[in-house]
């Protein structure tokens, strides 16, 4: 079958690879569709960030070479020795954590935060492929109101949607999001369905910010353009010093910032953060969360899908995927990437 | 009347102030002791860092030079024209935050975020002094069970507490202490009683090790040394980036490190705090902490004294007092000092 492979920075090559049987406790997918991440877009860029050279994660017994891709959806085609709940033709989306299934932090529950915390796709062979082989525990089955293409964006709305929850957000509060990407994009739409009362939101692009608008923004502004000390929650979507200044800045008295975007070594205002008693609140992947995503599609209509720009086929995942989303002067402003195998 | 009045950083002068008598609102109090912080510490060592120069603070109407001192207590010699519930005679503890009372946090409840956020003793006169006048809703009367003194340290054990509250910390929760001031080890004082399990306390100094554990620590380490992602909460009581670094170091995935020390502006691994789900929390002052710590003392017999190290009389509060603890080589090491007007 064909995968998408992640050898080194700028080397990914689309090949043919064996398909794998599943083992005990895996499933065989069939991909239907799946999204290019920006996580994905670093490791071609300048990999490799998360994926493991030389040593395998300990889940999945993989390092690099492997098959990139952890927003997916499909048909389950084969089911391995002991797998009960599954059957080939269910149609499912994938939930990419690895988890140990025994730390301290899996038997809380709090499985985002396994000691051996990784993503199909990133830590082991992902969705950019005809055909994934992964734990049966990632599978989440679809009703019928639910279509591959919404299934395969649940990823990055659940990243959303846990960002929200770890926001504490309250009925009628007031929100800014910095940076308009899918997930900043996806938390304006949650963050209007879970209550948020004023939702500015702020990005350089305007392409970015009339989808904001499309999504359930109440005002959009340019770059560091956010007015200072009003919302209640700030969510940070972009990963840089910036931005979190901005969005510390944006932020009320008591107010919280919700750090999503992922960056490196920040210097911040520690005696305005105290003396404005805010927090600054990291959030990782996402738990318990799916269900939800599922009930909001199937129950609600909620549509994902305005933030899908292309949709390709895997043999051109490299120059109409990474290289076009990497391509800031491209002609269409890509946002979301969908690859179809 | 004597009061120790700040006139510039190095500069602060135990002389004769008029007396002024209680205007409407307001309530003199004859001070029975008043603490000594680390704020005023800062504010005399290299200030003014919170004492207005010049514009006068909106609620206290008061500009340098002013009289220091929020720590503390007494008894009241004379109500102003509209304030009920309080008599001469009255013992009672003040809690020195001034409000607007109509801003949108006062009006929250949140009145330690007021607009108007500032200290009696810091933005306007305060507590080292004979007699101070401060607004009635300052005053929390105290039963008979609370002595004067446990009752000057309500202030610096209503900020760890505020802090244990802000941390949201849960019964058996593993608890990290960084940095053995007054607040620090009022931190261990009040964690050990809201349900902490595991509670490791770090500081240079061994003396004030011992006295966490005559506290409530259950291990205590020096400086740098604590054991690494095992505490649930970390509370950071120094004000330092290093101190900082070392909070989120010692704290699980998925842990809270509360930030109580003032410090300036700090770097920090935004990558690991995001990837690590940690949040910090900053907080400063407390709101509505007073009747329990009055309830603690009164019917639980809690003990706030044995931090205190000295209690002076006010007309040797600069040598005794500022100078003494100001130096790290004096032959006793200060933690509390106690001024006794
Ligand atoms: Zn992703
Ligand atoms: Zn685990
Ligand atoms: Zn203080
Ligand atoms: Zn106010």
């Amino acid at each position: 079958m064909k995968a998408a492979v992640w050898y080194r920075a700028r080397d990914v090559r689309v090949e043919d690879v064996p398909s794998a049987a599943p083992g005990p406790g895996e499933v065989a997918v069939t991909v239907a569709y799946c999204g290019i991440c920006g996580s994905d877009l670093h490791e071609y860029a300048d990999g490799p960030h998360a994926i493991p050279v030389g040593t395998p994660h300990p889940e999945s017994g993989r390092a690099a070479p492997l098959t990139l891709g952890h927003e997916f959806s499909g048909t389950v085609a084969e089911v391995g020795p002991g797998v009960t709940g599954f059957s080939p033709g269910d149609r499912v989306a994938v939930e990419p954590h690895y988890r140990c299934g025994d730390c301290a932090r899996c038997r809380a529950g709090e499985y985002n935060l396994c000691r051996h915390f990784g993503f199909a796709g990133l830590m082991g062979d992902g969705g950019l492929a005809e055909r994934a082989v992964v734990p049966s525990y990632m599978l989440h089955r679809l009703p019928d109101g639910v279509s591959l293409d919404q299934a395969a964006l649940f990823e990055p709305a659940a990243v959303a949607l846990h960002s929200i929850r770890r926001s504490g957000l309250r009925d009628g509060e007031s929100v800014a999001v910095v940076g308009l990407g899918p997930i900043g994009l996806l938390v304006v739409r949650l963050a209007a369905r879970y209550g948020a009362g004023r939702i500015v939101a702020s990005d350089p692009s305007g392409a970015r910010r009339d989808l904001a608008l499309r999504l359930g923004a109440t005002e959009v502004v340019d770059a560091g353009a956010l007015p200072a000390g009003e919302a209640d929650v700030a969510f940070e979507a972009v990963g840089t010093e910036g931005t979190l200044r901005d969005c510390l800045g944006a932020t009320r008295r008591g107010g919280r910032v919700v750090l999503v975007g992922l960056g490196g070594t920040f210097a911040f205002d520690a005696f305005a953060l105290v003396n404005n008693e805010q927090s600054i609140i990291g959030t990782v992947g996402y738990r318990d969360v799916h269900p939800e995503l599922i009930r909001l599609v199937a129950e609600e209509g909620m549509d994902f899908t305005p933030i899908v720009t292309s949709t390709v086929p895997l043999a051109d995942v490299v120059r109409d995927g990474f290289e076009t989303l990497l391509d800031r002067g491209s002609p269409q402003e890509e946002i979301k990437v969908l690859v179809r195998p």
